[in-house]
């Protein structure tokens, strides 16, 4: 019962107030007023979450005036704990401080439960915690001979006591850790309580110490964060090769090791697995942890990784229908992906979206969050060997996986390779001269710089990679030297030696070193197809939500941070948008393994949203046929750019001028066009 | 809609009755009205649970003239099924036979799935199955390039659609074999329900074959029953030796083993794991099974078996205040508990009861019932090291554990030995020549009878078992020769000379062989120290209950069926009750395990029962030392015994006859008695 004549609280920056008794504790009265407010110890003054900082002056906004002496003197129970820990000079235990007077109380961000994580990088994305393992301190009631109970329902009576929890459950370990943990910790133990109805784990005494990893399953790089629970801080971070490369180096290959080899499946299941054990202990190690106090895992990956991470056969995956075993967000122990962390860590897989469009996508809609735009049209595109693209908003959501193939990546190229050092990532082909000038990776230097032939040295320059083709091709097609057909223009070797004859078609010398890299005609074409691929998919999806432009393109992954959306553009590899909107979005898989992993709320969010969203399978569309044709361009036959004309002068289109009697003429080559894209649809 | 005019349908045992339109299949029929009738294969006539029969003729009592022609005729299905697996005359298959006309349709028990078991043995007792797991038989929807969705949703969209299961989950290593299942089956399976939800096993096509395993896991013995899950026919049974009696011959010599080595508790959960594990193999051998048709175990076993088998330390249970780790039913995967069956069997372990009370009792109070007696008092003990004690009736109950020792097993008695073949088993002392006649285990002829001695060549008389030394106690002193405050009566020497002196005391030479058998004074002391604890423990439950006398005796356990109840009441190790009503239950624990194998509801009940039964701990009550040293003279110094005389003229009372005088001169010898009491209190 509070009477108005009580001190009035306020809690900032809830604005959550209410009127409480003289000699009530900070903590409590957040407790009453529904104030989010963090604790372990259960008030106990041993874990420190629950601090304060009390306001000093007036407060027009609030209407209160508020002081130090609002609340009751510094104690005893906070100066052991600044001595033993820290507190900052304007920090308070609300566990422990008591209300003697109106004031404004602040609860910072890293006292809340629900506090934000704020993601660096070159989007700031925040997100909030909601916590799917939780840590409570208790005091168990010592057994008595006289009332035999057993320790575990003593610790039940204690969690409801002391944290209100009913109904709880245990795991089977649990059980055996109680009483040696009991015994240990003199009758006090801290429980961790997973998504508040089982009982993961029991330390003796008090523990605060509680980690997640979230991974992402590449079929190249298996890459984890690290992170402290309680705040999403990311102790360690680190990205091993996926050794599943033995057996292919793509997925499709990786699919037909399975169906030719009967235990294929279980060999790179235990292969990955092993891979990933080993990743978590050097995560844990790299952050000086134990990796016990690891409870909680997060995975994402494509379908295949998926399925083979789950100890699932792939066969499926690899013909038509491309039935996914399961869609469903999968919820297991640790242990049994084979990962030693502590024996009741749990793991949860994202759930994946069509036989095509993974738990990865899953990831990058939980990071990107195209399900949450309100009006305007948001595209996110993430670009492998397969590219999944995602379009949509709050009201309606798209998803679809075209299958680019790898040109994208560095392979099918005649001088391409991985993103590595020495690879060629930036190009700029001079308007007039046609002469290049390009930058390589591990050197900031371009090659018309003083040094750079030093830095090139010591690097090597080995090759191209994924968005080096495209910035180069981007750039001849911007210089006339690459028609909007896709074709080198043998005529210019009169005017520049870089166009040299390649049989029956011509190829430019992008550097006339050793090795001598050229962009050839296969070149243009594969980076063509691909770039057709990416586009149909898209096109496909804004027919069916019936779109003619977007409003927001986000480009997730590796490569999609390295292109330069210009040249992207330039290229057609995206349909046209406001430049400033088009952004690289980094890993964004990984970050929703990461959200994924600290948060209950966004679990079941893409839970919902996976089974809402609607799977366009590219491969039963016709359309997608005819936009692939139409894509074939540079940028595109058909679809205006209006964006990108503002930024560079395109060149002039030679079918455009030849009309209609060049468009006939053009048939047979669009049949056979039309036989290239049939296939390139031998899937995935 | 049904209406009047339609066909009338009453089913028997139920009664249900219902207008049902003409053409309805006898299953739909049933559903609609609510009668309980099997099913697995979902109506396809494969699996033969729905066999109904029609009634012919007219039935005054139900109101009703049915034949056979009031069903649709016999057809193709039925047939089939008929040929195949076989189809008795008169039967009908509920999902293909459709209702013509007015009938009376008959529900074999064997098609209910809530059908009875009767188990066959001394006692004839009951009980409805109300199955774990369910078999169900589905046909999934093919995948679909256009509706993308994972296998694990069609199966579960089937199983709603066809069995109205919602809600449901699958264990991983079903999501795992599901698709193999699907190709293998053609898109049918039959999967396993656990507790309705979850899917725990998945077979391509009709799979019927579904097992169980209840276990009793005692100290001596490991005795497992396989059962077919279905109808709880027993298939095999089989017990084998404990292999940790290589760590202690009793519980709590395990105990200090565990206490002593730093290993222990987790070298003897491994070696009765291996032991269980060998059972479940072997006993699936017996039965023709495949193990991995075994999808669900059930265990039972007193409070330190119960915590080595699920792994957990039983240290704690070996001093003051005995606290458990927990006294809830355990339910786990068997696989956690070593045992190699089905990947996603379960197991349940019953609720412990206190720290001496374990799930072996919760076992023996499921088969014997105490807690449904109406009005009347039950009392059921199981007797071993330590004596069980249940008492009350379904308005109270109370259990207790009484510290017994070996003796009543042999222990501890000079030619004690275990119930084995060549032991001593029977006893007859003839009143006037104090001559004795015996029976050994593995002959069904007395001592006196001709072709005895052959008998007894062949197999040896090594000792005497714990019902013989019982019976010739009792027969001694109902012969005179033992007193009722428990001495064998040395003048006696002068009539027979079978009593011999031995020391300062006398023996009475029970067989005059090689080995000689002998029952000394010693002896007799034994046999009064556990007696005494016997009924001190039962007595102290009858005082909590505010009783004089109990209205029916239950002897659980191998003792407790081996002992005749006349000579268990005249040394007093049981109250006194009419004689016809002590009864012998066999295994009862074991017993427990397999109810509790059998049905969801017996596990309900047993978990209610548990939390709600008073515990009274002996320990700490001082009544219980008055009744143990009232309870060493034979049958007992106080109680009345109306019942044991009206079928055998007892003894007078030496110390009666004594009178106070003598009472006084026994004040040392009860002193003495009250330290031989607590040190027997060192328990278990």
């Amino acid at each position: 019962m509070t009477r108005s004549t009580d001190p009035l609280v306020i809690f900032t920056p809830s604005g959550r107030r209410g009127h409480i008794p003289a000699g009530t504790t900070v903590l409590d009265a957040a407790r009453t007023l529904g104030v989010d407010i963090d604790s372990v110890c259960g008030a106990r003054g041993i874990c420190g979450r629950c601090q304060v900082s009390v306001g000093v002056g007036t407060f027009p906004k609030h209407g209160i005036t508020s002081s130090a002496e609002s609340l009751s003197p510094f104690g005893d129970v906070e100066a052991g704990y600044r001595a033993e820990k820290g507190l900052a000079a304007d920090r308070r235990l609300g566990c422990t401080a008591t209300v003697l007077a109106d004031c404004l109380v602040d609860v910072p961000q890293e006292s809340q439960v629900h506090r934000q994580v704020v993601r660096k990088g070159l989007d700031v994305r925040t997100f909030e915690i909601d916590p799917i393992v939780r840590l409570h301190y208790v005091e168990v009631e010592r057994p008595e001979l006289a009332s035999p109970s057993g320790d575990l329902i003593r610790l039940y009576e204690a969690l409801e006591r002391e944290w209100g929890l009913t109904g709880l459950e245990s795991d089977l370990h649990v059980v055996r850790a109680l009483q040696p943990a009991l015994a240990e910790g003199d009758y006090a133990v801290t429980v961790a309580v997973h998504e508040g109805r089982t009982v993961t784990a029991v330390w003796p005494g008090y523990h605060e110490d509680l980690f997640g990893v979230a991974i992402d399953v590449g079929s190249t790089t298996l890459a984890g964060h690290l992170v402290r629970l309680s705040n999403g801080e990311v102790l360690a971070s680190s990205g091993v090769m996926n050794p599943q490369i033995r057996f292919g180096e793509d997925l499709m290959s990786r699919v037909s090791y399975a169906m030719l080899h009967p235990e294929g499946a279980g060999e790179m299941t235990r292969t990955v697995r092993a891979a990933l054990k080993a990743l978590v202990t050097a995560l844990a190690r790299d952050a000086g942890i134990d990796r016990t106090n690891i409870l909680e895992l997060a995975f994402v990956g494509n379908p295949i990784m998926h399925h083979l991470l789950l100890g699932i056969d792939p066969t499926p995956l690899g013909t038509a229908p491309f039935a996914l075993a399961t869609d469903r967000a999968v919820r297991t122990w640790a242990v049994e992906l084979g990962i030693t962390a502590h024996p009741g860590a749990r793991a949860y897989v994202l759930p994946c979206i069509a036989g095509h469009v993974g738990a990865d996508t899953a990831g990058v809609i939980l990071a990107e969050t195209p399900h949450r735009a309100e009006g305007e049209v948001r595209l996110v595109v993430d670009v492998g060997t397969n590219a999944e693209i995602v379009l949509g908003n709050r009201d309606r959501l798209l998803a679809a996986s075209s299958p680019t193939g790898p040109a994208f990546e560095g392979a099918q190229i005649s001088s391409g390779q991985r993103a590595a050092p020495g690879a060629i990532e930036r190009v700029r082909v001079d308007r007039e001269t046609l002469e290049p000038r390009f930058r390589i990776i591990g050197s900031e230097l371009w090659s018309d710089e003083p040094g750079f032939a030093e830095a090139a040295a010591e690097l090597g320059v080995s090759g191209i990679c994924g968005s080096g083709i495209v910035e180069v091709i981007a750039e001849l097609f911007l210089a006339g030297v690459i028609t909007a057909d896709g074709i080198i223009d043998g005529s210019l070797a009169e005017r520049t030696a870089r166009i040299v004859p390649d049989g029956r078609t011509f190829s430019y010398v992008l550097h006339d070193g050793e090795p001598r890299i050229l962009v050839t005609q296969n070149d243009v074409r594969a980076i063509q197809l691909a770039k057709a691929a990416l586009y149909a998919g898209t096109r496909l999806l804004m027919d069916h939500a019936g779109i003619d432009a977007v409003d927001e393109v986000r480009l997730a992954g590796a490569f999609g941070s390295q292109i330069d959306p210009l040249h992207a553009m330039v290229l057609g590899l995206i349909p046209d948008c406001d430049l400033d909107r088009v952004k690289a979005a980094g890993n964004s898989a990984g970050t929703g393994a990461l959200i994924a992993l600290l948060s209950a709320t966004a679990r079941r969010e893409i839970e919902d949203v996976t089974r809402m969203v609607e799977k366009i399978e590219t491969a039963v569309e016709p359309r997608f046929q005819e936009h692939f044709v139409d894509a074939l361009a540079f940028p595109h036959k058909r679809a205006p750019f209006p964006n990108l004309e503002l930024r560079v002068e395109l060149p002039k289109r030679a079918n455009a001028d030849a009309g209609d009697g060049a468009r006939r003429a053009d048939r047979g080559e669009r049949r056979r066009r039309r036989e290239v894209a049939a296939a390139s649809r031998n899937r995935p």
